[in-house]
């Protein structure tokens, strides 16, 4: 293991290079509280810079604010799926409360309509599996089924509108209330994430996306897993956290705080007021 | 979009045939509690066959068994860094307090003893970045620096061991008590997922694991994304709950808790007691 | 750069163990020719073993056997769709020689019917992008423009079936000889490759598959792309050369003869003939 | 499958703006055969922006150019590694004949000095296993024994510098001659490709790559295999021809060729002498 050479002197010179940028951001923050959008490393802004508020950033308590090229963002809304917020779906077949998920229509509605305004992009995703679930694990369809006592995903519950979590059913598609207008995206993936089973690599690239503003559901499971996908890759990503719910609220509250520890070690967390506020600002 | 030709009664062969093997292992679930190891399409166990009890599974309150081959388990322990549990590390830096994730020591500790008596794999993961953070992302870097009042990942702090996550730093190494012995293996990862940034696919596929039993740190974020990131992939993934830890104790349940969510959706969760329980079964 | 202890006397245990399993299948490969189905690995098989002769291995003019199991293996027809093979699609439009491509399809056609009667998977592959093109680089679709003299991607060539290279389009779809049958596996794939923008890895873990037989076109772009693919992750890849052509008959040759370098650098070379001979060995 | 809704109508939007992008990229072509760096998409440059001239584009025979931002563009020198192109390393040992690799010492050295003068990026790749063999397939390390004679990856040849393809060894090092000074990257990674097995999603990223030059070897094997990913993922390639090198004489003419089909569907092909004049231009 290790190299015949050390490295150490090789590498001296990015690090100091990175270290440096990492020190003038540093210091920005300490008098702004802002996160600049780094133009010396993609380039000036495409569309206009907005600053995003976000909340207990770097402590609790704290404010602080994300800039970003609305050209550049894209607003993610995951899974807003009739499956998992809406009657005869499958968390209404779990019998899990489905207000609990339902709660995210209003602020994702209104997030939207800001953002339709402008040149920022749109994305949705839509979990669901091949017709003939070969894209499914095997315990993945075992576990859904022994939880819906016999009724899973590929399955059809009674008086349900379709096959459960199956790509091309009623119960599959998104929701009435956040159809995709002309112009937005459609990610489909067979995975709470959505790097390792679709096209999104290729999506963010085509679009040059490099901060995504995250909403959907369920906050801990889906919502998380991309957010923290899309966070190891080096996306800026930021959560709006009334957009989202998850079938706990103990859960929800949680997957929310967990992104606040260690000054943002998933990103960053803001609510559809303080988002749409931002949009506004480009007037 | 869609087909030309609709494919419903293409798939319908397999379709069916998973479902069939969905409704057996159901049927078989329903009266032996017990998930078993599919022989239909891993075949026959190389190693002994054990079964884990599982906790709250398939609802709270409930218990349940995964059946799994020895020989084709791998035990992870993740993070077990100086930096993440030890003095003077990253997390120590940063003043959370230390006991939180400094607790998964003694279990892994226990679990190991066992494990390393029987054909079980052993991976060690190590997060960490080149000496020239050029795997880092810059607001990663940005962020530690910030919330770690200008000492951050590559900074080495006051009286410290050496640059905080950089690999081949002191700091940045396994704990001493859960040192790797020879013939486990070590897995050396970018990001807090692994799929991502590292040869872990290569890995398990050449160890042919269909089963992780997980431990390590923090519960929340390096430990959850791994267990998400392989649950999409398909591998049976339990986790020993209390060889983990996390920052905050309130995100360390509730990421136990979520685990538990829809019948299991990222997986099921032991504890060392259950999981050296089984492993001692095999003499 | 490198461990604080080396690992070297770790890793020891590990290479033994390795080396000595790859020093026992070297030995007889030595009696026998023959890469016999890893049973330390894999475990028994759940299908049948069969022996496919593959030609030019380990060095040219040699011969020697590939063993699998049938239930653990898949047959690959990657991309036969008419805008490679048929008229008016994608590469007729480009005006090559379209019998190169279409030369694939009579083999092809004979080991499906061979395929068919046994356990072995078969999974057809489909090259496309979504209506909005969003999942096309902008180089790839500004390419086939110019050398399309203004009809790309995207775009009805005049005469033409559709759109070309979009999903859903007539000429995008499997040609006719060749479509699916029921119980058979279809992926729609963003790129020549195939694993970083589709369910491809769920697909083979959720089949149990360790061995891939690989038909299609072009040889030299997406056969040769996703081999290569599958290859770096462990898959035992070997192409059916009869069954594949290229928009060029020397790189068709080449990219065969590329497979045989360093005893196989990418796997091994057989033909319909032979494959179908292994087959009907099952009976 | 399928959509309830067809997505056409909602798609147009996108796909009548891409294509709109094509259609000026295309008629800019047509008057100047330069595919020009695409502002809308990237911003404006950072660095400087030249024109590399590339070969038999869009059609054999016709000279074209490629733009792209100095800041932006990576020059790769993939597997320059003693392994591959020195004396007792990998190559070498198997017999074949070194000159046909390490006749890309000289040009790659010619363009290293060229590109360092810039902010153009440099990054290096090495091919290697982690020295217990667990990231290398057992079929990879078979073949590599069979073809060797009874000496494969992780073996030491009789009067060689060490085990082969083994990190940490000497001749699985850069050849001196290339050696990476400070301020260049490496990249480490266990297969011919390197997107599934190593950090270099998060390197290009965290660097703001859209365009990369590339050289190394071999031609057909790695260079390709990376080549293909990179292309698949939307960066724009270019490979710098006389900077590469294959085992086989007729493999390295064709992967060359192969490069430039269908108007460059890998990519696009230069040589040092061009892409040092286009640097040049720059002062």
């Amino acid at each position: 293991m290790g190299n015949i050479r050390t490295y150490e002197p090789f590498y001296d010179k990015n690090r100091e290079k990175t270290l440096e940028k990492v020190t003038e951001a540093y210091e920005k923050f300490k008098k702004t509280k802002t996160f600049e959008f780094p133009r010396w490393l993609y380039g000036e802004p495409i569309g206009k810079l907005i600053k995003v508020e976000v909340e207990d950033c770097p402590t609790f308590g704290d404010t602080a604010y994300v800039e970003m090229d609305t050209a550049r963002t894209a607003f993610l809304s995951i899974d807003m799926q009739t499956d998992f917020c809406g009657k005869k779906g499958y968390v209404d077949v779990m019998e899990y409360d489905l207000s609990l998920t339902a709660q995210a229509l209003d602020p994702i509605e209104d997030a939207l309509k800001a953002v339709r305004k402008t040149d920022m992009k749109i994305i949705h995703t839509r979990e669901g599996h091949s017709p003939d679930l070969s894209d499914a694990p095997f315990n993945k369809i075992l576990r859904s089924k022994i939880i819906g006592k016999g009724v899973g995903i590929g399955d059809t519950p009674e008086g349900g509108m379709g096959r459960l979590l199956v790509r091309g059913q009623k119960n599959w598609d998104i929701h009435e209330r956040l159809y995709p207008l002309p112009g937005e995206y459609v990610i489909d993936k067979a995975g709470k994430g959505a790097f390792g089973s679709s096209t999104i690599h290729m999506l963010l690239k085509n679009l040059g996306v490099t901060h995504l503003v995250i909403s959907g559901i369920t906050t801990d499971v889906c919502v998380h897993t991309i957010m923290r996908e899309a966070n190891d890759y080096g996306y800026w990503c930021i959560l709006m956290k009334d957009g989202t719910g998850a079938t706990d609220y103990d859960n929800h509250c949680a997957a929310i705080k967990s992104i606040k520890m260690q000054g943002g070690v998933f990103g960053n967390v803001t609510d559809s007021k303080r988002f749409i506020k931002a949009l506004e600002s480009t007037k």
